[in-house]
């Protein structure tokens, strides 16, 4: 059973020492990373979403979603939509499917329009990223021709 | 001229690449830890502060204020005080009087009341850490004789 969960004073250390495999670390930053970012978007304008994935009791992954600003040069696509700018499961918690249930929690997430209405939620990712894609197609998702820092754009209605 | 500035998605970068020399690293966080850790506090009842020390227009270096809860169990002292939680001065720009200079701006902020009233400034600080030992003395600190993870805790009336 995936969750959503708010990062915490007793889980952050869990959190921030998941990873992917060394394969994957070109396409995303460390948690660490993505949380110091957090701060800097909330207190810049921005609206940062972190949630830790959990299965079970087990922290297995990280996800961040940002509405509007990313921190990042954006897109057309970025007025008023949510992105979802970084989702990991760590190393030793892949291929049991958990990224696919994290990403549907994630929408279902965005959908309750947290930071404001918006059409789209819209993902960059690295055209490289086979297995990425293919999670995101099997949602329902779509390239959108838009290509930012070279990662692709891909797309869905909410 | 030294200066506390705000964290911005303009400097970010150069602040988290700040960092001390290599005999000081086990005395200090990165700056990307510190700056996560802020996210987490906020988000979870604290009044962190994070702010860039700037000479002249040159990032310099990084202090974060805390108010009540720090992060990790606390001494007696944090009850509704403030404290100096990180201060650091980047390694090509140190034994300038930045550090001393930036102490005395974060004192003035401090005694701005930011988060709530309080009587005291703390600072947690390693044993072995002489050169921060002289200059919390020079500015007035004085040992309470309270150690917290084995760091001493030195302590300004405001």
């Amino acid at each position: 059973m995936i969750t959503l969960r708010k990062i915490t004073l007793d889980n952050r250390r869990a959190i921030f020492n998941l990873e992917v495999a060394d394969e994957q670390q070109k396409y995303v930053a460390s948690n660490l990373s993505s949380v110091a970012s957090c701060y800097v978007l909330a207190t810049n304008g921005g609206s940062p979403f972190p949630f830790a994935i959990y299965a079970d009791e087990q922290p297995v992954g990280f996800v961040m979603i940002t509405y509007g600003i990313t921190g990042y040069d954006l897109p057309e696509i970025a007025d008023n939509n949510y992105c979802i700018l970084r989702l990991m499961i760590d190393r030793e918690h892949q291929k049991q499917g958990y990224g696919r249930e994290a990403l549907k929690k994630t929408i279902e997430f965005i959908r309750t329009f947290p930071a404001g209405p918006a059409r789209l939620c819209w993902i960059p990712y690295s055209p490289d990223n086979l297995a990425a894609k293919k999670l995101y197609d099997s949602l329902g998702f779509n390239e959108n021709g838009e290509v930012c820092h070279g990662e692709l754009v891909t797309v869905l209605e909410l």
